[in-house]
């Protein structure tokens, strides 16, 4: 017996006969006598036509007014399943935010979980009933249906399994587990049986596309043992519960991961941008200078590199933008070069940045080391070089970044089949 | 300055631009410096493609988690509302039944208003902010959404009209009041300016078509002024608040209505039958033995017609039943033939009703002689007859129901243009 949080997404519960399937896997954790809460997701499309209604009414809309008509998209399908979960004879109901309650901060459109006060969930799923949760909303302060943003149900299902203690919150979507690089770039990827938290923070970049970055954060600070799986394995041809662990990636606090690889996996992004200010004084306070303007104007900047000045008077700092804010950012920079008193700007686009990440490199010297030679020897230029305690990433030019994940996929022994 | 309410139907919530014109009546009344709340229903199909899915889940769904589905639908258009009317510089925010909260009993699917806390809402209007009311829902003592039924939402607006002494609660609909009569069977019908309480219940028949019969009977029984009016009017070119009344029909206290017709309209209904048990015992408790079977399978008896026994010993009952009812009731009273003893039971389909209604002949004798004689003339034969204060009805062939109507509406002289 366990206490399961199960998430669903949109496209698993995209109609009736999908939400009927959705039944059948609650259906077998519950009748196993596990304690069941299920997270879901608006039926897909069903969000985008909510939102476009409430730009069509007015693009300067309201956040809270969102919030009401979008969160209707979860509701909906939340008392749907509780109904096809009930017709295969479990005993199940639904639950809105505001019903549990899920407290939220009261930025509207956007909002944080601050508090879920599981008690009364908890006294009906230990019952035997099933709780449908509706993803992706709570109640702010103002007490007025707040959303979570987009994708939110993964949080509210990692927010809902730390408030029950639940020995699992497993995250059902349409691919069965987290590969150690994207399989459409490399199709000898290998899923990973497990990963830990920091590691796949750090593979964020592929992850995003399985689990909201932010649920993997909140489930690495409350330590939530959180598995992706796939919604269209049969349901009822799967191991049950917590014991035999199916086929999908644990993603869990790496003391439970007995042998760790140097290196887990290869991760990457597209459309990064590098701009260079030459000759900038070497002082306190030029990277405030440069910097800060930018962070006003809403601009990440990833990888930053300062040379070492020749002469201790000046320097060159570069550093990467995503590529669709390098105009603009370059025209704010411009815009300070008095106060920064920059020599020249020079930006460049069509960019990539290839991760390399594993928790084996805190105690291996030399992982890095590996990739250099590796990319040297098929020709690639590296750009720029950041490093962090689980990590290395490399920016090159955007043409090679399929032969950089390939060349470093083998380099690191990761191939499969 | 005056309290409204204002309600607005499905079919003028059906699109984003239908809701910006119902915007548009709003901002007239608030601007006007009216405190306005405004109840809405859900967009045009939307329920009915919410309870198909409820039905395609499960043919025998939980009534709980159906209104939570349902609900969703008033949710959406009182959000899309609100950001409507903001869009038009003019301060709102959406309430749904929960945040209220309107207390309804537990009959989830059908639930009763039990109780309105209006205090928030009352202060809210107060200060100018319209307060976008969905229809059709309360919250249960179970905490969870409860909804009032098809057509709920004209209750939900007199309920909260009552609870904020509103000065009366306008009813926005596609017909731009009440008339004399169906126009669709006598087109020379003429649209009342007002009619009372009592006269819209018993011209049910018709008033069900714009207005359900409970909310008149909540009406009545708060005295809420309720006005039905045209939702198609031009938002911008018609009088405001409660000054000079726009086109449509005001239900109010008869004390209201100055100059009280004798004859107030013609109502009717079809698909009536007529069953007859011949030689019924003439003794106490025959009439529980036939009806009480016939209450407790939900078969509703309207007109009762008990004919006087020539010995006192026996005598004949006649009432009707719909249509649809007759097989069931005959069934239901033959298996009861030895305990009603009976001798034969005779039943006729194919009949109407049809009902002349005014609070004026409550002073005036003869009103329905002038039936009599004009029916006779027209060869129309009568069934059966049954008289209250404020109405009589008569039963007669379907076939001559318009000719009865056409008959009755001229002799009254109801005939307009």
């Amino acid at each position: 017996m366990a206490r399961l949080v199960m998430k669903f997404g949109g496209t698993s519960v995209g109609d009736i006969d999908r939400i009927r399937n959705v039944a059948r896997h609650v259906k077998r954790e519950a009748n196993a006598g596990n304690e069941v809460a299920v997270v879901v997701s608006a039926m897909a499309g069903r969000t985008n036509e909510l939102v476009a209604w409430t730009r069509e009414a007015s693009p300067l809309h309201d956040a809270r007014e969102y919030d009401t008509v979008v969160a209707a998209g979860e509701q909906i399908s939340s008392g749907l399943l509780a109904i096809s979960i009930q017709a295969l004879g479990v005993n199940a109901r639904s639950w809105q935010g505001w019903q549990i309650p899920i407290h939220t901060n009261n930025a509207h459109g956007a909002a944080r979980i601050e508090e879920i006060d599981a008690a009364l969930l908890r006294e009906r799923i230990a019952s035997g009933q099933v709780a449908v949760v509706s993803g992706f909303q709570g109640i702010g302060p103002d007490n007025r249906i707040a959303t979570l943003g987009r994708g939110g149900s993964d949080t509210s299902a990692v927010a809902l399994a730390a408030a029950l203690e639940a020995d699992r919150c497993d995250i059902y979507t349409d691919v069965d587990g987290v590969y150690t690089t994207d399989p459409r770039m490399e199709p000898r990827a290998g899923r990973l049986d497990k990963i830990s938290f920091e590691e796949m923070l750090e593979m964020a970049s592929l992850g995003a596309k399985v689990l909201q970055v932010r649920s993997v954060e909140l489930a690495m600070v409350h330590g939530v043992r959180t598995f992706v799986r796939s919604s269209f394995d049969d349901p009822d041809n799967v191991p049950v519960g917590t014991g035999n662990q199916p086929v999908g990636t644990l993603i869990c606090d790496e003391e439970e991961i007995v042998e760790k690889q140097v290196v887990t996996g290869i991760a990457y992004t597209k459309d990064e941008a590098q701009i260079s200010l030459r000759r900038v004084p070497d002082k306190p306070g030029v990277s405030a200078a440069i910097f800060g303007p930018l962070a006003d104007n809403h601009i990440n900047v990833d990888m930053i590199v300062q040379s070492v000045s020749e002469d201790g008077s000046r320097t060159d700092m570069t550093f990467t933008v995503a590529e669709g804010d390098v105009t603009r950012a370059s025209d704010i920079l411009e815009k300070q070069k008095d106060e920064i008193a920059f020599e020249v700007l020079q930006s460049d686009t069509g960019l990539s940045k290839v991760s390399v990440i594993g928790i084996g490199m805190r105690s291996h010297a030399g992982v890095a080391s590996t990739a250099f030679s590796a990319l040297a020897g098929k020709g690639i230029n590296i750009r720029a070089i950041t490093t962090s305690e689980i990590k290395f990433s490399l920016l090159i030019d955007a043409d090679y970044t399929e032969l950089a994940v390939r060349t470093l996929h083998s380099v690191y022994d990761l191939n499969r089949g």
